[in-house]
């Protein structure tokens, strides 16, 4: 097993060692909903207080998940907690959403889901009734997306100190393919692909948070995205980056990767699919589509000679069906994502700061 | 990736095709504070509900982990909810408590801990220093264990909708050695070594909680494992089964045990180390030791005529010091576990069916 050996060792930075140096956030007194929101203040969370403390290759990939080889085969592995409410909503629930969140990170990294890990916090007095729900639901995305859940925890916390049910699960695929996708591989003169409208998810459950009705019912559009994810990567193994913008939505992902790429991303607001009840309530919620959570789509950059090629394939999975070419990889300004709105002009599209829209997912 | 296409695929048992049969578990309404207290109720939960429902042979070993070979290689995979309560601790927190734990599931499936994931969900408000000195305790017990945190997951839910802080952990590991460890595997005439003394753990959380106040503070006893499971796998390849004795004590291991081996256990009291002050504490609680949490202690089930090399190994690691042969596999009863009182008579221990210690992990 000489592959272990040769892991990093947890490395010593000298500001961290002998767990002295003062806490590097101290300047945020306490925790604050936007803090989990996907947007700037959680970005400085984990670049400030974790990346630091826990310091290694893996992590600061700051990947959808962790790639490692062993024996000569590249697996990943990745976790996330939902604590979406309401735990019932209009195309899924927070058990279909555990599964099909997690499987499509192990997705965006280029992976073949296969073991899922489910570990509940269940509040006093939750109806079983519920649970149970959940677990169908769960089982029938574990079936939809082919992977087993191998292993699980449940654990009960007094009435008032939970909310229901919270679900974490963790994942670990395969990465079949020779492909290498990552947020800091896009290029100057690639596209980027959307797989379809934006914004569904986000708006579905904040339409029954607030109450609101509309003619047409908002469903959310949670769906596992590895069959997808395979077409692209059979037809495109150049493919550069994959991500599915869910927290923090669209422009929270693309700035994510103009970050990590130290390149310009240029969006055109009328080629990106918005549907028009979305629309409506997101004016009707004050929300800009962009910043709205997803949980069925996937954002692909690929370099340009093969956007016609990876669209085509995109078009002909149910999952894929909508999908456009929003925007290309800029060189300047480097570190932005810029949009050229419906009228002509432009404007730079930044990280969320605040939080519109806590527990999403 | 041939190993990939034989694995099981989620099979369709008869009775829950079409996802319409009644709640299996509809006599018992809401979830309940026992439900998550590793006895009786968390079983019949686990067993009723979770099981028919994900249905595999993975899951249906009832391991503190799930094992599987991929490219002639075995893994193990394990996840866990933290939620214990208060978050810090004498001897620990919830920070270094998750890293533990989940690195000592791995360790019982005789599995080297490689990769663990962390996933957080905070409380609005939760205060800035806190999480900086949970993550502190998580980052020295990563490199106590041995193992790298690759990737997490931060969550934020409004005050009043959950209790400071809860972490997830998730673990990859590997069987390097030609071992095969189950709770499936003791046979009449093993012989049962404990590590050191019971209820340490518990015994500190209920203090604090309580209020209680002893002349020797007792200290949790949370400690990774795997080292000492290393050398009792090097002595021992034989090792028929380890078990850490976490929530629901020796006393649910045992029974665990005798139950998926079908077989008797028989220990004896007087050879069961417990502290003086834990004693003492358990008796001002009225608690049974046998009963209570540990995180730092496991069982070991081996062949009679290694029982003696083993506990030597054992006794020579600092986590394995007060190591001692406690009892032994007998065939009758089936499935149940007898205790020799110190006066000579005997008891059966059984499963706990209520929960009186909540959150205690």
């Amino acid at each position: 097993m000489d592959d272990f050996s040769q892991l990093p060792e947890p490395e010593e930075s000298a500001r961290w060692k002998g767990l002295v140096c003062p806490n590097p956030v101290r300047d945020m007194e306490t925790i604050l909903m936007a803090h989990g929101g996907g947007g700037r203040l959680m970005t400085t969370l984990i670049k400030k207080l974790f990346l630091p403390c826990f310091h290694n290759p893996y992590l600061e990939s700051l990947h959808d998940g962790a790639v490692f080889e062993m024996n000569r085969v590249r697996y990943a592995f990745t976790t996330d907690s939902y604590v979406v409410s309401p735990v019932f909503f209009p195309g899924g629930n927070i058990g279909s959403l555990s599964i099909h969140g997690t499987v499509n990170d192990l997705a965006m990294c280029g992976a073949k889901p296969l073991f899922i890990s489910a570990a509940l916090i269940l509040e006093e007095g939750f109806p079983m009734e519920s649970l149970y729900q959940v677990a169908l639901s769960m089982r029938q995305a574990c079936q939809q997306a082919n992977v087993l859940l191998v292993t699980g925890d449940t654990k009960v916390v007094n009435k008032g100190k939970g909310d229901g049910i919270f679900i974490t699960t963790s994942g670990v695929g395969v990465v079949e393919k020779p492909v290498h996708v990552g947020p800091e591989r896009a290029k100057v003169g690639d596209k980027i692909i959307l797989s379809g409208s934006i914004g569904d998810h986000g708006v579905a459950i904040l339409s029954l948070r607030e109450g609101l009705e509309f003619e047409t019912r908002i469903q959310s559009d949670t769906a596992p995205l590895y069959p997808l994810v395979e077409r692209i990567l059979e037809t495109c193994p150049e493919v550069r980056c994959l991500r599915d913008p869910t927290r923090g939505g669209l422009a929270s992902v693309l700035n994510e990767i103009a970050e990590k790429s130290q390149v310009g991303i240029k969006i055109t607001e009328a080629s990106i699919p918005v549907k028009e009840e979305v629309k409506g309530a997101c004016e009707i919620l004050g929300l800009d589509p962009l910043y709205v959570a997803n949980e069925g789509k996937l954002v692909a950059i690929v370099p340009s000679e093969k956007v016609e090629l990876v669209l085509e394939t995109m078009k002909k999975h149910p999952y894929g069906k909508d999908s456009a070419v929003i925007g290309e990889v800029i060189a300047d300004p480097a570190g932005r994502v810029i949009l050229e709105t419906r009228v002509g002009g432009h404007r730079v599209v930044d990280m969320l700061s605040g939080e519109p829209l806590p527990r999403i997912c």
